[in-house]
């Protein structure tokens, strides 16, 4: 209970008010907090933000399917979440996460495993055919 | 270093074919190749990212004003590329950068100083107001 009030008036008074713009949703980058990688980008709404403080896992909104997705459901690639940064405009979050496999569903540990060039410099750490298909 | 002869030739073979979606943009992440440290996230049009490749150094699109933009042409702070990747959506950038000065316009070294709980965890390089008035 006791807990719960600091919660709530720390929410009140300290929280960085983001700004979800115009279509209620804010680029999120997710890095590995021990590796320093960027993992992925993906986008956020205000209740995925709320899912992820509340439950300490990597949640997302997906513009395609056009709903809350949380990272590794399916997969058990989660994301557990060690801090959440706002930026300058508080327009873009950091997700700071400890990532359990891969990040990207190719099997790579990162999405950005290519360079522009097509230079494949990335590391494969799962089999997406053993994880995504039963 | 690579020829212009070798860089006209690969661009037309390898190059990954980044999405530009409906608006014509794409996210870019500023990350430290030192470092590691996430500096920025900006937007990136097809011009914004051939000038990048064109000059080595950080080029990208403001919605806001609507226009090209240099990292760090008006205060010095300019970010070196040392390596361009794409995700695997080929959708979304990272720039690996070698950055001058600071990345954030409030003199923090990365514009995601602050935690969402709104603690400040960045440090400040650089005195903005000695920066960008004269």
């Amino acid at each position: 209970m006791r807990s719960n009030m600091d919660e709530t008036l720390r929410s009140e008074s300290d929280d960085v008010d983001v700004d979800f713009g115009d279509d209620g949703l804010v680029p999120a980058v997710a890095q590995d907090v021990d590796s320093g990688e960027v993992l992925m980008v993906a986008y956020v709404s205000p209740e995925a933000l709320d899912r992820t403080r509340e439950t300490g896992r990597a949640h997302y909104y997906s513009r395609s399917r056009e709903e809350l997705w949380e990272k590794g459901k399916t997969s058990g690639h989660t994301q557990a979440i060690e801090e959440i940064r706002v930026d300058c405009d508080a327009d873009t979050l950091l997700y700071l996460v400890d990532q359990a496999g891969g990040a990207c569903h190719t099997g790579h540990e990162s999405c950005f495993y290519r360079t522009i060039d097509g230079e494949n410099v990335g590391e494969k750490v799962f089999d997406p055919d053993a994880v995504y298909n039963d």
